[in-house]
C-alpha cells in the first residue's frame, strides 16, 4: 500500500450546463494535479448538477454527457471519480459515478438507494443499481457510493464486506440547520463500526430553493476526522494518506459554525448564487423600517456587495417617522443606494377608480392590501426599468399564516427569509450585528414591536399571537406533523391553535404563488411540504 | 354462476375530507342497493380522494381511515370495493383497495405498480404490493386492480391466470385530451387478449390542476363495451351481468365527446370544483375585449352561472372602443355583472411617484407592465372587498414565452386556460358559439388580430410569430422534448425557434408564480413539467 493524495472537489455546478461544469471539473483536476493528488472526487451528478429536475429527461442529455466524457478523457495522470446521468442502451437511466483514468473508464457505479421523500424525487428520474463497484489503485482498495447509499446500513455493510480500505462517497446533500454536524457524526460512527476510511465529497452552492453547504470531509476508520472543508465555499481540498501510518494524516479541519452563523451564511450563498446565475446586475428591495427587510438588506449586501443593492422606502400616512429614519440608517450602514417613493398618489388613484364600486363600504383588509400592492408594483417598475431583481422580505411565520399580501409585499424573484421563522429572524439580526464593528441594524429595529404599518397604531400582535407562541405552534403543525388536538394537549390555548392551523391551511394558495427562497428547515414550503390547495382535511385528530 | 348487478360509483371526492367522502360513499352504496346492485365499486383512494399529496403523510390518516371503515361497516347487503390509505403495523403504507361485505373486510389489495412520472408521485407515498387479490361471489370470480396496475401487462396476465371472470379496476386517472378514448381502446384490446371482463371505475371532478373525467366503463371479454358512463359527471351507473349469456348486457353507452366538447367540459368542471370547493361565492375577471377573457368568461358562467360572475373592463388610452363594446356584449350575452374601471388615475399616480427615479428615461415594457399591474391590483381589490375569486385569463402560448405580466394579467387564483394553446383557444371559442342559439362571443373577437393593447396599434404578432407557428414550435419543445436543432431541422426559421426556446427557458420564474389551472395536455407546466428556474441547459443539441 502506497501513500497518496486525494483531492475533494467541493464543486458548485451550474445546473443543466454540462459543458461549463465539465470545463470547471477539468480545471479542478489540473489544480489537484499541481497539488500532487493522484485521485480527485467530485460530487454526485457533477456533470449536470443537482437537482437538474426534468432536464434529466431531455433526450439529448446522453449526447451532452458523451461530449463531457470526451473532454474529461483529455485529463491524464489522475484518477477522476465523478457523477453523471447514465443512460443505458436498454433504455434505463441511472444516477451514476464513473471512475476514469487517462481517458479510460475503469468502472461505473449505479446508485442503489434512490431517495424519493422530502425534497427528493429521484425515482422520477432514475432506476436503482444493484451492484457495488470496487477498484484497486496504489495498492489501496476503494469502493464507490453515492449520497443516500451511505445512509443505508445494509448497502455500506455489503461494500465493507468486499474488504475495501476506503469508501469514496459522492454527494449532493442539501443544507438544513444542523445537517453538517449530523452528517459527520453519523458517518464517523459508521466508519468506526465498519472499519473503513470514508471520503465524503459534497456539492456546494445555491440552486433555486436548495442550498448545498459542502462541508466535505475525510474520516479514518477510527472515526476520527482527518479533513473537514469549510461550509458554503467552493474549493479543492487535499487529503493525504500516509501508508506508514495506514491512515489519512490530519489536515485542514475547519471548525463547525455556530447555528446562526451557519444559517446566515447559507442565506448569503443562496442569494448570491440565485442572483448571479440568473444574470441580474443587482437587487432591489423595499425597506419598511422593520426587522425582516433590514435583515434581508444585510444578507443581500453581504451576498453581492452593497453597491449592487438598491433600497426603497415607500411611506404612506401610517408610516412612523422612525421607520423612515431607521430604513435610511440601515441603507447607509450597508452602503446601498436609498430612495424614498411616496405611495399617496397611487393609493388615491386606486380609491378614485374604485369609488363607484365600493361606495361607502367600510374600510377593511382591502385598503391595506392596496398599500402593499402599490409598493409591490413600484418595486417591479423599478426592477423592470433598471434590471435589478426584486428580493421579497417576508418570513416563514408570516407566510405560514398568510400575514402578507399576494402581489404586494410578496412580489419578488427570491424570498430570502421564506424558510426562516420570525423568532430566528431576530436571532439572525443580532448575529449580524455581532460580527461587524458597529451594528448594521439599528438596535430599535430589533426591539420595537413588529408592525405592518397598514393602519394607525397597528401591531402584528393585534392579529397574531406573540411570535414565540406562534412559531412554537407552527413548528409543531408544520415540521412535526402534529394534530390540532395534540398541539392543544401540549398546553397551548385551544382557540389560538385552531386559528393558527386554519390560517396555515387556507393560505396554501398564497404560498403557491410566492417566490422561491432558500430552504434551511426540515420542512420547507413548496418543494418539501406538498399540500393540495383545495383541501378538505380540516384540523382535529 | 348467477346474474348480478354491479354499481360503478363515478365519485367526486373532496380531497382530504375522509369523513365527507365516506358519507357520500355510504349514500351511493344505498342508492346502488335501491337499484338492486349486489356490488359497488369506487375509484382509487376514494376515502381520502386523489391526489391527497402530503396529507397522506399526516400520522392521523390512520385514525381517520379507521373511522371511515367503522362507518362503512354499517352498510349491509352489498359488497363494497373501495380505495384507502393502508398503513400496516410494520410501518409501511400502501395504496389499497378493500372488499367489504356486511361490515367484514373480505380482503385487501395493495397496488403493485406505482406511477412516479408525469403528474404522479406515488413512490413518495406508498410501498409496492406484491400479491393479487381474488374473491368469489355469486359463483363469479373477481380480481382487483388499481389504476396503473392495469397498464402493466405482466400484472394483469398474472391476475388472469388465476382464472378470474372479471377484473374490478379502481382508478383515479386524470384527464388529458383524447385520454378517455385511449383508455377504452387499450382496455378493450386487453380484455379480449386475456379473455376477462373488465369493470373500470374512475374518479370524476377537479382537484387543483388535475381534472378527472370519470368516463367509467364495463367491457366484456370479447372487448365489447357494455357500459360507458358520461364524462365529467358524477353518478352511480349500473351494469348488469347476465348469467345465461355469460356476459354483461348492453346498458348505457354514452357516446364519446368530440375533442373540443371534451376540452370545454373539462375546463368547466375544473373551474366549478375549484371555485365551489374553495368556498368562493363567485368569480371576478377582467375583460379586455380579446378572445382569452371572452372564453374564460363563457367557461366561468357555464361553470357556476352567470349571476355569480362579475366582469370588469379596465380601459386605458390604448384601448380600442370596439374592445369596450365587445366586452360589454360578451357580458350581456352571458348574463354577468359588468363594470368599467378606468386605470388612468392609477397609472398617473405611479408615474408621478416614479418620476424622480425614471427622469426622462424612454418608455419600455415597464410602462406596459404598469398598466397590467394596475388592472391586476384593481381586480384583487374588488375580490378582497366582495369575496369573489379572481380568474386569470392567460393561455399556454403566452405563459410559455412570458407574454404576460407577473402580478398584472397573471393575478388570480385559478388560470382557466393555463394549459390551452392559443390556437385551441380559437377552436374552443368557435365551439362555444356553436352550441348556443346565438353566439355568445362576438364574431369579431374571434377574427380580430390579437392585441394586448398596451401601446398604440400594438399587435401580438409584432412581438411573437404567428400563433400557428408559435404553437407548433412550443409543442415540439415542450410536449415532445425536441431539441432546438431538431426543431429547426423540421423547417422552422432558425432565429424564430431560438427566440421562442430562449423565452420558454427564461420565463420559468413567471410560470412558477402563476396561478394553478386545469391540465388538459400531456405536458402541463408546474406539476408535470418540473424545470429548475436557475437553468444553464441552453438550447442546441
Amino acid at each position: 500500500m502506497k501513500s497518496f493524495k486525494i483531492a475533494l472537489a467541493q464543486f458548485s455546478p451550474h445546473v443543466g450546463n454540462i459543458d461549463a461544469n465539465t470545463q470547471k471539473m477539468i480545471e479542478q483536476a489540473n489544480q489537484a494535479k499541481k497539488d500532487d493528488a493522484q485521485i480527485i472526487i467530485f460530487p454526485e451528478l457533477s456533470t449536470i448538477g443537482y437537482p437538474a429536475e426534468d432536464l434529466v429527461l431531455r433526450p439529448s442529455v446522453t449526447k451532452r454527457t458523451e461530449q463531457a466524457f470526451k473532454q474529461l478523457s483529455e485529463v491524464k495522470d489522475i484518477v477522476m471519480v465523478f457523477g453523471f446521468v447514465h443512460q443505458t442502451e436498454d433504455g434505463l437511466r441511472y444516477n451514476s459515478a464513473a471512475v476514469m483514468k487517462d481517458g479510460e473508464v475503469l468502472g461505473v457505479y449505479n446508485k442503489q438507494i434512490l431517495p424519493n421523500y422530502s425534497v427528493f424525487d429521484e425515482k422520477r428520474y432514475f432506476t436503482e443499481g444493484h451492484q457495488h463497484l470496487v477498484f484497486d489503485y496504489l495498492g489501496h482498495k476503494f469502493g464507490v457510493l453515492i449520497c443516500e447509499d451511505v445512509w443505508s446500513l445494509p448497502t455500506v455493510q455489503q461494500l465493507a464486506q468486499l474488504n475495501i480500505n476506503t469508501a469514496l462517497v459522492l454527494n449532493s446533500s442539501p443544507y438544513e440547520v444542523g445537517k453538517p454536524q449530523h452528517r459527520i457524526e453519523t458517518m464517523s460512527a459508521l466508519a468506526k463500526e465498519l472499519n473503513i476510511n470514508l471520503v465524503y465529497c459534497n456539492q456546494v452552492g445555491g440552486q433555486d430553493d436548495l442550498v448545498f453547504d459542502g462541508t466535505s470531509f475525510v474520516l479514518n476508520k477510527s472515526g476520527e476526522i482527518a479533513l473537514q472543508a469549510p461550509s458554503f465555499q467552493e474549493g479543492v481540498y487535499i487529503a493525504d494518506f500516509d501508508a506508514t501510518q495506514h491512515e489519512f494524516s490530519k489536515g485542514l479541519i475547519t471548525p463547525q459554525l455556530d447555528t446562526m452563523a451557519e444559517i446566515y451564511q447559507s442565506l448569503v450563498l443562496a442569494t448570491r448564487d440565485y442572483v448571479q446565475r440568473s444574470g441580474f446586475p443587482g437587487v432591489i428591495l423595499g425597506l419598511s423600517g422593520g426587522i425582516d427587510s433590514a435583515l434581508t438588506l444585510a444578507i443581500a449586501a453581504d451576498a453581492i456587495g452593497g453597491d449592487k443593492v438598491q433600497a426603497v422606502m415607500m411611506p404612506y400616512k401610517y408610516t412612523a417617522q422612525i421607520s423612515v429614519e431607521d430604513a435610511a440608517e440601515q441603507a447607509k450602514n450597508m452602503g446601498v443606494t436609498f430612495g424614498i417613493a411616496e405611495i399617496n398618489p397611487i393609493v388615491n388613484g386606486f380609491m378614485q377608480t374604485l369609488f363607484p364600486f365600493f361606495g361607502n363600504a367600510p374600510a377593511d383588509a382591502t385598503e391595506e392590501n392596496l398599500q402593499a400592492r402599490s409598493r409591490g408594483t413600484l418595486l417591479m417598475a423599478l426592477s423592470n426599468k433598471f434590471g435589478n431583481l426584486v428580493l421579497s422580505t417576508g418570513n416563514k411565520s408570516e407566510l405560514s399564516v398568510g400575514y402578507c399580501t399576494l402581489y404586494g409585499d410578496m412580489v419578488g424573484g427570491f424570498a430570502v427569509l421564506k424558510d426562516v421563522y420570525k423568532t430566528i429572524v431576530f436571532e439572525l439580526a443580532k448575529y449580524r450585528n455581532s460580527i461587524s464593528e458597529t451594528p448594521v441594524i439599528p438596535e430599535r429595529v430589533i426591539t420595537r414591536p413588529p408592525s405592518a404599518e397598514l393602519r394607525p397604531d397597528q401591531k402584528d400582535q393585534d392579529s397574531l399571537p406573540a411570535y414565540d407562541v406562534l412559531d412554537a405552534i407552527l413548528y409543531a403543525y408544520i415540521e412535526e406533523d402534529m394534530s390540532q388536538d395534540d398541539i392543544i394537549a401540549k398546553g397551548f390555548d385551544a382557540e389560538v391553535v385552531q386559528k393558527v392551523i386554519r390560517l396555515v391551511d387556507v393560505n396554501e394558495y398564497k404560498r403557491r404563488q410566492g417566490a422561491i427562497g432558500p430552504r434551511i428547515s426540515s420542512r420547507a414550503f413548496s418543494r418539501e411540504r406538498r399540500y393540495p390547495i383545495v383541501n378538505g382535511w380540516k384540523a382535529g385528530i
